[in-house]
């Protein structure tokens, strides 16, 4: 369930081009007319603004925001301008040139996604960078991390419903043996977790909470500070349950001393589209603070408004 | 360049199939006049004829085939009838199912075709199997070939021409050293031939050659009886220079006491409409003898026919 609110008569994309021209001409920018029409329009309304923009001026809207925003408005304002698998490529990118080993960009974008998202994602990729982003995420990781980032990115899992029960059952047990023995990179482990499709391993992992007594994710938490296991267990919530995965993206970066700008934007401009929705009733339910109170506690001005916009804040 | 030969007026889907269905009616089946249409239709021709016999006669052609057809001939006229993409994944599911070290074919579909080609044989693969092909190929391989085969399936290369000769340089001297240490599974030498466009391992086998003096196949020949060495070979093979590789499957498949049918079938019908004009000039250069000859004398009936067919001989 998306956040995103657009007016009931949306305007031609050629008026919307229009009145953007006249937000970027003269003495300053209009900000406040920015946000009016670009936090308020899906994704396909935006792909053909940027179409149009570059038809009628011969600039591409995104250089030009470039040129006349700045700092954290100007991040929300192109991220969540860019189509969304341009945005998965350039987010991805990004990650990879400046990888440690506690970025979760990648998984998030290899598991929260549906297979096709991330095929598209890919595509983009070539497109933009002319490498395969499977390449350059091999080529930026190592150990570990590589054994399990690779095969992610890589993955075009099937997207039926169906769940082998018997597979549930034998693979469960792979799993926990793995955990047990503390191999927590074992190529059986990151098979399963890299090729099956996401019904399959949540019917496993049901089956391994059913036998093994707890949530893998407990299982995983041995050592709280090793961040390859932090990384698998982002991977197993970026798969069966995405909402609750950001959900606590949002309030680790709210909560950070200083807020975690990059991570709030992300997960914004990622999730009004898809889900945002029910990310925001897990952050109440966990946090007790709606996510706009929080939200607006944490940043100011025009980036406070744009993403009270896109988390589908009353007045914005 | 393609050996198949499509009549100057091609009839229409309707009038194929039914002539197809004449083939089939009454007592026998006439294999001649099913060569004489099936053999000569395009991929898109042949799928148009399959649905319309699908919408005409209520009836799978596929299944008809199946019925109608024993053996050789019908293992290749079938192949031949599916669409390039579905009979990749038919095959790549064969293959893992009875999959053996000694087996390429997954080399084959994972570097011989275009990125773009590999993919839509991905998603035949969810279509028909409800599962992943990588899932299945990691579930169903072990040890350094599992290593290697399921990032190769996996892969979705950059399709560009583009070649970064500071990578080319850095990556041979990788490839060198962990085959000078006979580490022919490490994760480098895997991730290289694994991930990067073909262009770009062009560039860096070619750089290879240049700076230690042979091809890298010549080094990965240290044992010739080791069947990982073989498959790594099959895969420099398949991404670099196809045709070759798919002459020799042929010479070994012909010489083979007793012919391996099933090799021989496999490439005339992935490689009729793509090269199989250069893939006979190299068997011809490398055996002395034109392949129709050599296929003629190996087989007979209707399957040296269709193949003979297939392979554009004069009077097929």
């Amino acid at each position: 369930m998306s956040t995103l609110t657009v007016p009931a008569q949306v305007p031609s994309a050629a008026e919307d081009c229009e009145q953007l021209r006249k937000a970027f001409s003269g003495w300053g920018t209009n900000e406040e007319l920015i946000i009016s029409i670009l936090a308020h329009r899906n994704a396909a309304q935006r792909k053909s603004i940027r179409q149009t923009y570059a038809e009628t001026y011969k600039e591409d809207l995104l250089k030009v925001l470039d040129k006349e925003l700045t700092n954290d408005f100007e991040r929300v304002v192109k991220l969540w301008t860019l189509d969304p698998a341009e945005r998965d490529a350039f987010l991805a990118n990004e990650a990879t040139k400046k990888w440690t080993s506690s970025n979760q960009v990648l998984v998030e974008i290899a598991c929260a996604r549906s297979p096709q998202e991330l095929l598209l994602a890919r595509q983009a990729y070539h497109a933009r960078f002319k490498k395969s982003l499977e390449e350059d995420v091999a080529h930026h990781t190592t150990g570990d991390f590589r054994k399990l980032l690779v095969p992610l990115v890589s993955s075009y899992r099937y997207d039926g419903d169906e769940a082998n029960m018997t597979l549930a059952k034998t693979e469960a047990k792979i799993l926990h043996e793995n955990i047990l023995k503390k191999a927590y990179s074992h190529e059986d482990l990151i098979r399963i977790l890299a090729t099956r499709s996401k019904a399959q391993i949540n019917a496993t992992l049901n089956r391994y909470k059913n036998e093994f007594g707890q949530d893998i994710n407990k299982d995983l938490k041995a050592d709280p500070k090793d961040e390859f296991l932090a990384i698998l267990r982002a991977t197993v919530k970026c798969l069966t349950c995405p909402e609750k995965y950001f959900g606590k993206v949002l309030r680790l970066a709210i909560n950070k001393r200083g807020t975690d700008e990059d991570g709030l934007t992300r997960v914004v401009v990622t999730r009004a589209e898809v889900d945002m929705q029910v990310i925001k009733e897990v952050f109440y339910k966990r946090n007790t603070v709606p996510l706009d109170h929080a939200i607006a506690k944490d940043t100011r001005g025009d980036y406070e408004k744009m993403l009270l916009a896109l988390t589908g804040h009353r007045d914005a």
